[in-house]
């Protein structure tokens, strides 16, 4: 059966029957504007993302489960940066006529599986057709109490700039990809593990609320353009610099098995590559062992990647202290 | 120029130097999420939309200006359907890159006056290339006091079913625009008011407040897909059912003048043509005066239209008790 043949209000339904209840939610999907309640002394965050086929995914790569999942899971990324609690989302499709519906029916249990596991709730959305492309546009709202807040504007000179997770592994899961021939000697167990970095990015929503409730962190952004690209966004929203340690940049054992002899490239897809959805965050030194901890609680390592400075100038230094230059500084959409 | 050559970070900075400061914004563009603050004791509501090319206008009867306008005029109406103050918006957009940048900025400029004049303030967004379509998604957020927000579900047996404004003039300014042989006999200024009343459609915000905030009005609803079925919505989400009077639908004098013999298509107009983002209501008999001075002080009609129903079912009928059948129903996506 195509969408086509259900019709507008049919998918609405088949996407809200899977949709469970939220904290605060007082009046879900089916009305003009979902009601809600915010907790208590809490203010909100907003954000939204927009995927577009044959730009952010391809049918061919992104099996409709997952990318369901990866649709939500940026967005929670964008919360869980601000040191947020996610709470409610709302999903908009503009879906090709021709479109299965069994792949709508996958995308939809993904996206809400992951609301699920993440305690989100969908309570609203629209629908429409579009000609040729899927496009997919998700906002997230989350809350905080205003002094746990993290913003981007926060890094002070001497900081730690931080990284959680390991780096590049999206990068590198893309270029698998999109070349058959390269990293042969990749286990399957390896090449698997590379790409599901890419198709189903764990988005760090505990860490993230963790870090900002202990009130550990003085700034902190998501990696979803590249560790140099993202933290040049702290940089220049906090008028400081930094310097970033290659030989520091967290690697997964896939990674690095994919270039035993650490070429620029490795360099280049850790520093620059984008989709890791990562959290990168800037820490006062005295903060360090209690960072390591907090972040074992949340199940995930952390790493000590640099430091803030006074120059406002974001460099890359190799372990022998010299300057790297990468080619490519981050996505950049149109460029 | 086109976007192509100013780049991702180039537009949105372009978009965001035209935003103004809002109420509640704590902080707007620029960070992974916007933080606001709900006014004390409100609920928050939340709706979002999406405009495709081809499908919801072309570029070549929607100038950008007004294609701005419509595109947060649109989503205003949710809000006001709920009785809401609206007050923050998100902007995405998907733009192919042969996009010139003074459809882009007209487009913004268009946005940022109506979200000026309804007291808006946009506090984020996304930017994305697309292949060949642009796509449009508007993320309204809004508040009101719990028990003064309006749903579909609260319509009463006896009610009055009410209209703001006037209906159909949006569905007769679509075949003004695809058919330039129809309704010769208008005038230039009659065409252009029902022209413009698809492409630059005034959200009834202040409307919608009102009536709300006066307590008048058991349920409530925007007029998108055209009266009949954005009537039936509160008909089934309040169990119940209505009559609706052809002879009382609130038709434009220009809207008169291009039917002088008042043929069936008329009526089809106006009960089953999208886009007039009037508002529909129910309210008790008693109200009926309130309702009206009310309205006239917010500078617009409205008009009972007709009666709600035990009986599960909604109907239209002629001047004589008739029931008149449309042959179309609303509009509905992939149908």
């Amino acid at each position: 059966m195509k969408i086509g043949e259900l019709g507008e209000f049919g998918l609405i339904s088949r996407i809200a029957s899977g949709a469970a209840d939220g904290r605060g939610v007082i009046t879900g999907i089916g009305d003009d504007a979902a009601v809600t309640a915010l907790s208590p002394g809490m203010q909100l965050l907003t954000s939204t993302d927009m995927l577009v086929e044959e730009v952010h995914f391809r049918r061919l790569w992104h099996d409709p489960y997952r990318l369901g999942r990866k649709s939500l899971a940026a967005s929670i990324s964008d919360i869980a940066a601000m040191g947020g609690i996610p709470r409610w989302t709302l999903l908009s499709l503009a879906v090709p006529p021709s479109t299965p519906l069994e792949f709508l029916d996958a995308f939809t249990r993904g996206f809400l599986a992951l609301a699920d596991e993440q305690g989100v709730a969908l309570i609203g959305g629209d629908t429409c057709s579009s000609r040729d492309c899927l496009t997919i546009s998700v906002t997230i709202l989350g809350e905080q109490e205003p002094e746990r807040i993290v913003r981007r504007s926060g890094a002070c000179p001497g900081d730690d700039i931080w990284v959680t997770g390991t780096l590049g592994d999206a990068a590198l899961g893309l270029e698998l990809l999109e070349k058959s021939e390269i990293c042969t000697s990749l286990t399957a167990d390896e090449r698997g593990y590379l790409i599901s970095r890419l198709l189903d990015p764990p988005p760090r929503a505990a860490a993230g609320r963790a870090l900002a409730e202990a009130g550990l962190v003085s700034a902190m952004i998501d990696v979803s353009d590249g560790l140099l690209a993202d933290f040049g966004h702290i940089a220049e929203q906090s008028a400081l610099g930094g310097t970033i340690r290659l030989d520091a940049l967290p690697l997964s054992p896939a990674f690095r098995a994919a270039f035993p002899s650490h070429p620029a490239s490795c360099h280049e897809l850790a520093l620059a590559g984008g989709e890791d959805y990562e959290l990168a965050f800037t820490a006062p030194v005295a903060n360090r062992r209690k960072i390591v901890q907090l972040m074992k609680r949340c199940g995930i390592d952390a790493a000590p990647v640099g430091i803030v400075t006074a120059l406002p100038e974001v460099t890359a230094v190799l372990a022998d202290g010299s300057r790297y230059a990468p080619r490519n500084k981050g996505f950049n959409h149109f460029a």
